[in-house]
């Protein structure tokens, strides 16, 4: 497995080695953070719609070997149906949404726990009027996700 | 670094082996998870009071690089002041309380989110009236913490 560059992550944006060190991202309201940009879900387009990521850990050279990214997809939008060797958490933040995983479908309201095991099909969607916000964590070194047919 | 059992986690409930499959753990209201149990903070007793722990993921047998936990400390209740070489994340999810880390205090409220380095001496307290709820995410593997001079 590679540590991920470009796909579900962008590269840091900070441009500069920064140190491992304790720091605070304080929720300023409205699901934004101090220090956190908000980023695109992925470079390329295509299989996914009305998402954006801001990524809580990960950006900063911290050592944990976890990445913690806050997702939110708007109403209509959707993630790639896809599936990789690496497990996701998916922990419902912001209004609901629904997601595939193995084939069943289930909604996701405010701190319902998903655990997506490794190789399992998954898709997030947001057929609901108000955004779908989700924290999803990842091992930090993680492999490429292989995108499958849509659904949707 | 050995597995934890004993201390800042307890072992495992389930008292036999489980698939690696996905779960979903249904936030039933009140900051309690389907499936889930509320545990002791840890096993011994004397540098930390009023907590208990609900372990969202890693108590069934999960191949993810992390540990997600749920602390909730009552009015008046802190952690043990303590020092480890694993790193922390902690995320405010209910009601609001206080964090010493590297000799700075900070007030965790909703959705703040605080980074705690390799070896970073830190405590979370509550001197409010109501609970504080935080998620705490750790790598699965970690050492085990050196309890410090206790501040409270």
């Amino acid at each position: 497995m590679k540590r991920e560059v470009s796909y579900c992550n962008l590269p840091n944006r900070i441009g500069k080695k920064v140190a491992n060190k304790s720091r605070l991202y304080k929720h300023k309201g409205n699901f934004t953070w101090k220090g956190v940009k908000t980023e695109k879900y992925k470079t390329g387009a295509g299989d996914w719609a009305g998402i954006v990521r801001k990524v809580l850990i990960g950006n900063f050279n911290e050592s944990t070997k976890i990445h913690i990214r806050y997702f939110e997809i708007a109403s209509g939008g959707y993630s790639s149906f896809e599936k990789h060797k690496h497990e996701h958490v998916v922990i419902g933040i912001r209004g609901k949404g629904k997601v595939l995983c193995d084939k069943k479908n289930y909604q996701l309201n405010f701190l319902d726990t998903l655990y997506i095991a490794p190789n399992t099909p998954h898709q997030l969607g947001n057929p609901f009027q108000d955004p779908f916000g989700f924290l999803c964590i990842v091992n930090a070194r993680r492999d490429k996700p292989k995108i499958l047919t849509k659904f949707k």
